[in-house]
């Protein structure tokens, strides 16, 4: 059973169904097709605001294309130490600006504060031209920790992002279990918070290989046009795009993201719940999201593994650390059998 | 209906069962999973050598990944003028390289000889470092023409990289269209020619989106680990690389591949055999694979799209060019439809 | 004796007295000295116009830098087959831009007409997105068949440019050479004839390592402050700018760079007309700056070589063909004895 | 009078005649030229070892140039947070090297220390082909804090590349500066203590523009060829580089660059002292080449720069901090002028 990821469960039924749709006919190639035409019109609604709307495939083109759309390849983006932009995209941001600084923030919990940002900006710029130019502020949702910025923190962060023109990306690869979690509309959690470009991710969620970079801010949709040569050299123009946009279609459709994200959270505080009351084990971060990140004792992750259940070690949350995910089709029994099986080597152990 | 592109059709259903199939359980992510394991083993088996295989989303993809894996920042790349990686990708090549130069080769026919690459290359290096550095040349399996190069003129090619110590790189989205028509097997049309990398596609041809990079030579495979991470910062790298894989893996499965591309060519002559016949219409290429470029009356063009037909001018193929694609779905009414039309505002216009 | 390029000449003893002028006391480094501030009037009084300079070190940084500030990383540029830019620069405008494609434009004797350009730029843009974006025309100045583009001839490529919303780059490596061939002012040499920017050399004309972005038009001047970065990222922001402005000042002042030019052209006039004179000896190209292209029977050029004399093979210009360079300290002793040379091998040949 | 860095000085009246020197006729171009070739055994013969040496005009192009020497475009690469290629090269290494990512590393005094670099590295490389290559560090000597690496403190670090398979770069802007501090020979502080390649600099201690990648280990040296390529099209391989050349030549004849050190050196000292002894004043790093970091009274700041003395603000060195450096032609009346107005003020202030 595995906990790896929620990125090792597969997809949806409803994607199936989407995809034996769409691929009823012919349809013009590169997004000229109508289920693209659809997917912008149904993103613009749920998010209640004008947008311009990427389709691409992975999690890692989502948030490259964002960042080289607000920061030239002589810019600098601030980011979370842990972030995956930071740590997890071998370079992709930095492949796509052409160059562009990435400049870890520290920050408890996987996230920084308003005020930790504001620190780290304030000689920002002082070197001129000898200096990356201060350009983004790039945040997870949820984050990388499983858990999840506040409304208010997010706009406190836009707010310091303003005082100094940079623009501001949510990399929203959790984004359906961030959201469920805030109790707010998809409006409230990003464009009227501050945030100026999304990456909207289905894949983690439900859909086989399917994210959106959703383009709010006025300023980044007048230059939108060149995120489609961008996306285009960057080999990420499906020419059969109606099966890509099929799937997030399908994802909006329904509320399917936002059941799928309901079910995965669910386990995951079922899950984070059960462990903390287990001798020697301890919750390194709120669980918000669908992500547990407990400190086990040695005896219980070796017991867990020979039993079968598979999950990574995370050495930043602390010695014994690892990593828990919960996905949309994570069973109840299989979270019962997670926790049983670590219940015995905990008390083994005790 | 639709001779526009083959990438203007949907996906063969026995994509749809491997997606179902694919999508049984849990898979551990980014390539680590069975599917992508039994990929790679099949594509070995229909070359018949050892290779090393990165399953991508596009060819636009596997296109450039291949050649920044041949061509460093500061290299030269030889291709035909009118090939897809020169005029139809916007600047990938160069994106993935770092910026390394095509030269545009010119050619009858969507084909360079032997003969024309070697004048090329005659004086290619003589400038030392100021010039950036011999080291590929492309060429296009079907070209961009509709035409095949045969397996001696391949061998040709390939002696004269060989000679250069440049390697040769086989830009194969229409590879099983070629292939079919070629009437030889996979390794004798591609590495046994001289064939170092190969762009091997499946989207046009009965696939989502699935393509792979095949990589035949013992010396860019000793250095193919840099394509994973060429490909993981790219943005290609799937999670759910099984949906990907699996692809393949039906493309290669009872020869729906080969098939699916006898069809299609099958349905390319019945049509330019058709047209052949009709007054004032002239081909302008041999029709060897899936796709026709005769000139057209305008009559006759307006007349067709007027009924309802949809095709591309196509200026390179001369005046009154246009490009005529069948596909492996692509139906004989449609065909025979399209030829009545065709006939019907020929004959009126002579 | 040397005739390779006319770079191997040193520099005019006037930079010697610029340098220990430059030399006294303290300056603050990357441009804020006066001498730098001086340059940059200077430059804008003998253009006659409003003008933002970029002081470099070498030809090759400032035709990447202009190039880069009119194309973007997925934009097209249309230049001569046998440019600098195109075959002399290891891909340095690919790499500034971040990977813009260079496209080569056939035309006799080192230049393209509008006419020809504009063939070439006939279908320009019509394959949308999949194409690099027309963003840009460079022509050379003197050019590398040492032939001059007239004022019309410039004016008319402008013409093209602006009517495709394109802009035009001047490579003027040897601008002082052309112009004064031309016979007219430099404003009249350039924006009044529609360039955009310019590289103004100087290092071949008798500095030690010195040129100079030039950018003229009121929306290439809009955005020249990304040249401050640009040059900054490239290594090429001098902290002792002062020493790179004052060869620029001392080839301005008192009309060096002109005396110096045309210097080196009166030899290469003298040259030519000497040599055409030799039996079996042909001129490939017209002598309108400080090049030379004769055709040489190969017992001439082994003569003059075993004789002592330097120079370049020249394939381009054709079988036995070599270039001849003159400089603005090339003797006339030396031509006179490089004749004799030749004319003793011709006659012998003959 | 201006302390605000080496590089607002001139040149040593030592260049002008090497100069005057090189310019004594024609010579190869682009460091074919014997100069070059002198430049080249000297540095070996200097250092004690086969080297490859590349001149280039600026530090900021040596430092980037040997990265990207060091690390692909996927690569990561660990700096200190403060260091000249993180915070004043405006991306430059990114550049250079296509995108490489540079992870800042904390510690005291400009410098960290072996173990502070392994804690950082402890989990390097376990996220595989996710995360940037573990790929080199560098280190500056001096440092921007004025202060140096001892031989043995070098050591440590490269054995703890050595045990990562990380090259070992040292940017050397001051490299005399710290050595005539470190009291051994130049060998001992490179390659010796485990450096791989070293950016050897001129400019800031008395030359015009001139630095030089040096290339020591055997690993390099066999792929410093790539070193040529990447110096052409990054704009920095001067045709005339004779004068580039004799920069170096001359900074290595008769020991100059080790007596201009000294002398910079010894005034900053001087200067040292001299502050360490008023009321409210503190120095931040200890003075171990030509810079110095005290804390000001805001008083004493305003009215040094009121008596005419230039410097900059140095907000990493603390509230009220400075940055005051000398350079090899600072004059001892200069330094005793400034410590004059600095003990008015500041006893005025107490």
């Amino acid at each position: 059973m595995n906990f790896g990821s929620d990125n090792t469960a597969g997809f949806s039924p409803e994607m199936l169904e989407a995809l034996i749709r769409a691929n009823d006919g012919r349809a013009m190639p590169y997004g000229s097709d109508p289920v693209t035409a659809r997917v912008k019109d149904r993103i613009a609604e749920v998010f209640e605001t004008e947008v311009e709307v990427f389709p691409v495939s992975t999690g890692t083109a989502a948030n490259s294309l964002a960042i080289s759309l607000m920061s030239p390849a002589w810019g600098a983006v601030w980011c979370h130490v842990e972030s995956h932009v930071n740590t997890d995209e071998c370079g992709a941001p930095e492949f796509f600006s052409g160059g562009a600084k990435l400049i870890p923030v520290e920050g408890d919990h996987g996230k920084f504060t308003a005020a930790q940002l504001a620190a780290r900006l304030e000689w920002a710029g002082h070197r001129g031209v000898h200096e990356a130019q201060p350009s983004a502020v790039t945040i997870t949702q949820a984050t990388e920790a499983g858990t999840i910025y506040s409304v208010d923190e997010v706009a406190a962060i836009a707010a310091v992002c303003r005082g100094r023109n940079l623009g501001l990306h949510m990399d929203g690869a959790r984004f359906a279990n961030a959201l469920v979690s805030q109790g707010c509309s998809p409006a409230e959690a990003t464009w009227k918070a501050g945030v100026d470009i999304l990456s909207f991710g289905a894949t983690k969620n439900g859909a086989l290989a399917a994210e959106a970079v959703v383009v709010f801010s006025e300023s980044l949709r007048a230059k939108a046009a060149e995120l489609a040569y961008r996306r285009k050299r960057a080999g990420h123009l499906f020419s059969k795009m109606r099966f890509l946009s099929a799937q997030l279609e399908a994802y909006l459709t329904d509320d399917l993201w936002l059941s799928n994200a309901r079910h995965a959270n669910a386990m995951a505080t079922r899950l984070a719940e059960g462990l903390a009351k287990l001798p020697g084990v301890r919750l390194v971060h709120a669980v918000e999201a669908n992500e547990v990140f407990p400190l086990l004792p040695a005896a219980v992750s070796e017991g867990l593994r020979r039993d079968g259940f598979l999950f990574y070690d995370w050495p930043d949350a602390g010695p014994g650390g690892v990593r828990l995910i919960c996905a949309f089709e994570s069973r109840e029994e299989d979270v019962e059998a997670f926790l049983k099986s670590a219940r015995f080597h905990a008390d083994a152990a005790a």
